[in-house]
């Protein structure tokens, strides 16, 4: 590798680094002591938090320079999705460079986030002889996967520490296509529901003496998609209904069925609560089949950072790097920004994610060295 | 067995001895070669019509006494639906009685109606010296199963003959609860249809970039089932539409699916053909899903026999027996009278059917003897 003026703040080195170091949730690779250990040669105070059962802990670190506010926290996930079905180019695991292309996977979801903070803040330290404030990172092993024992838990240890801090930044890749064009200051909330409607079987020739519940099904799931669920929101766009199975599995063509099931999924903005949504379509079911199951699970609720002065500096020094003044948005997924807002401001802002999930998945170098050079822009506004 | 004075024409030893030919589709057990045997000793011209594939031939015979008009025609079928996962209290192919009843597979439906037939025929021969016209049996081992091999492959084979009857009487156990109830003069038609619907995969998050096939089918369902098909004709129920399976198998909660199935039937009355409806199924389908797969299958067409001379001269048979005016109806499943409605016209009267394709079937030797008496009074009434 090339030195430091080839390499700021070591993100190349370090994104490699953690690329080799196979993480397909629930592995950790060698993830968590990489991180440890660079950040315990900057200063960091370096917490390891496996939490969960004895035989399946999921890796996940708490790591703290200074003790006094402003606080910005960096979040972020080590581990990756699987490599997928698909041959690759180059070894998912090998943190190959060709062209100026880093590939691997979670080069930019999101282990390159990670190393473009931890270089930032090399640089930021480098450069800025009185801090204040402190920095820390919450990293988790388990943000692709259930989640349960990641970032939810370390929440819950850092607020009986007294460690939450006064903002959080999330690293996933948020921009499209290129560097600058998306912060995100909020997402949508995130429902899925099961809906099980039982009959009478019966033969159809005499359907008087049954009851079809795929015709109440049918019109309960017409009720639920007949009309949007709003126009969108001032930072939102329209929520979305979507009916993701049907499931009957009646192979007899003259039998009228005893049973047929539904899964659906709600993305929804700021216009619903998770709590309001559950009513809604045990409401709408209850009218056309009394009676019918509706099971229910909420994996987050909306939320939306109100686009104040930490917004503003990250918008400023993502605009000094690249020219560009990037949208605030809250569209897309799910992420562990969830779990943070409900403790303090998060907004999420990283790589390119046009690769993510995918075969190959890359990050230019350029873009590296930019992300860190925004990371450490936005230390120098924030922390002031 | 008593003797005739106690077995009008031999009706219950000849049902005992059909139900001990174990004929679950498409096995024969003894049937055929029984009802052959029987038939040329009355004098009947008996033809073995083996139809189909050398391994799975479907039994089935033509009988025919006489050859003058006019031509009356008894159709029939010796195979019987399987006896089921719930226990029998008596041998499904005993032919045990037990204080009255016959018990036995095929007890009413319908081996006990082709012994009823068979001596009424003896009974008539004896009481009329001076007969005109001829009588003639088609009895199929495939009326249960797929029916590809049976009363349609003997149709074709009558007509090449000259066989075809003035008038043909099938035995299915048409009345509910008692005899004399229902004699059926037609048959609504039975249409399946299979729906796949084609969309484009895609994350719930960006329903924008996906095409979910579960919401067009939920949508031309909605419109196929919004209105009933019709409110019913002169002779007919309203058509019914029933659909008995939908089919998606995604168990992923975040990703809309790339397919969607549905399978329904139609139920339909004289209003309506296969292929008016088919034509209908298909626009609504094209409107709502451009380019899905729509497979129809026709089972039959509806039909309809007008209450002309020969079922008036039936009903009058019934009434002298029973004191009771049976009801004209069309309603009910399909029987393999759909077939022969082809080449003439055709009425059904024959067992109780409550216990048809239940466990414990069965007929009591009363009914048996009454259906002799009706049959053979429906043949001195008709055969003029």
């Amino acid at each position: 590798m090339a030195g430091m003026e080839h390499d700021p703040g070591g993100v190349v080195t370090l994104a490699r680094d953690l690329i080799r170091c196979p993480s397909v949730t629930p592995d950790d690779g060698c993830c968590i002591n990489t991180l440890a250990g660079v950040l315990e040669q900057i200063g960091f105070s370096v917490t390891l938090l496996p939490f969960g059962e004895e035989e399946a802990r999921t890796p996940n670190l708490f790591a703290r320079l200074g003790t006094g506010h402003p606080h910005l926290c960096f979040a972020g996930h080590t581990d990756v999705v699987p490599v997928g079905s698909a041959r690759w180019q180059h070894d998912p695991f090998g943190g190959e460079i060709h062209d100026g292309i880093l590939f691997g996977r979670g080069a930019c979801d999101m282990k390159g986030g990670i190393a473009a903070f931890i270089a930032a803040v090399r640089l930021y330290l480098d450069q800025t002889p009185d801090q204040r404030g402190s920095i820390s990172l919450l990293i988790t092993g388990d943000e692709e996967g259930p989640a349960t024992n990641g970032t939810v838990r370390v929440l819950e240890w850092m607020e009986k520490q007294g460690q939450i801090p006064d903002f959080c930044l999330v690293g996933e890749p948020t921009n499209p296509a290129g560097m600058g064009e998306v912060i995100k200051i909020g997402r949508r909330g995130s429902l899925n529901a099961r809906i099980t409607v039982n009959g009478t079987q019966g033969h159809v020739a005499y359907p008087h003496r049954a009851d079809n519940p795929v015709h109440r099904l049918l019109a309960l799931l017409g009720e639920l998609t007949a009309a949007p669920l709003d126009t969108g929101s001032e930072w939102f766009e329209p929520s979305s209904l979507q009916v993701t199975s049907v499931d009957v599995g009646n192979t007899a063509t003259n039998v009228i069925p005893a049973q047929a099931h539904a899964r659906l999924n709600i993305r929804f903005n700021d216009l619903h609560t998770g709590a309001d949504l559950s009513g809604w379509l045990r409401t709408v079911t209850a009218r056309h089949a009394p009676g019918a199951e509706v099971s229910i699970s909420i994996s987050g609720e909306s939320f939306l950072t109100q686009p104040d002065a930490p917004v503003e500096a990250l918008r400023a020094a993502i605009r000094a790097e690249t020219g560009q003044v990037p949208r605030l948005d809250t569209g897309g997924g799910t992420s562990d920004a969830r779990f943070i807002s409900r403790y303090c401001p998060v907004a999420e802002f990283g790589l390119v994610g046009a690769s993510m999930h995918k075969v190959d998945e890359h990050v230019s170098l350029a873009d590296l060295k930019q992300l860190t050079a925004i990371y450490a822009g936005f230390l120098e506004k924030v922390m002031h």
